[in-house]
């Protein structure tokens, strides 16, 4: 089967690229939250918290409000998988964040379905995100 | 945007539909375990707590190996989205559950990637897996 070959014998390099989307995401999120929106599509998804958000204006608009404009992020995990989309990648990140105005750190769940566009690059397709509201030791 | 249009007219199919699959999942999971094998493919994929595994038969020897085929799970948060792919959905599960031999549950994050059949079913293509390692309250 093509795509367990292609599943196992690119294994690093998904993971390589799966981290490295992860440190430009967040970096991206604490250093110029508003360029978030470039890394959707007008017809890219996201749920946070439950809320269903579509297109690059409106992600880019609730990723900069409160609470999440002032979060710092900790990562923790990031797995990834092919998702049969051609060249889409899933990406499965949890870690831990500290919401504006809050003083304790919660965790976080978060996937994203990263899909390659005609410039070589990728945009962000599916975006979920949930808080775990457990505390963090 | 004809995908824009499809996943807010049917926002409540695809809800539904995930929450029916999340049921039958974990019920499964509990009446069944070894009938799990029954929902993922040769090429399927399994990601849980950092280990990859491919096949729908390594999938549910996993699944109904130590400390796994035990558990008892408590869902909390079903989210989902189209993923893109012709007919599939992103399913993304929040919750509790205890492990065969330990005391008290521990909080989990898990994604699937649903892909419908010829027949008219559903199968897992994508299953990623964490525990968040944080007591439960």
């Amino acid at each position: 089967m093509a795509r367990c070959v292609i599943f196992n014998d690119f294994r690093v390099l998904f993971d390589a690229f799966a981290r490295l989307f992860v440190e430009h995401y967040y970096r991206t999120f604490h250093s110029n939250p508003h360029a978030l929106g470039g890394l959707y599509l007008d017809y890219s998804m996201l749920t946070i918290e439950g809320e269903n958000i579509q297109g690059a204006a409106a992600i880019a608009a609730k990723l900069t409000s409160h609470p999440f404009q002032l979060c710092a992020h900790a990562i923790s995990t990031v797995d990834c998988q092919p998702s049969g989309h051609p060249g889409g990648v899933l990406v499965f990140v949890s870690g831990s964040l500290q919401l504006g105005g809050e003083q304790h750190p919660r965790k976080f769940s978060q996937m994203f379905h990263l899909i390659p566009t005609p410039q070589g690059s990728f945009y962000v397709l599916n975006d979920i995100f949930r808080l775990n509201y457990a505390q963090v030791y």
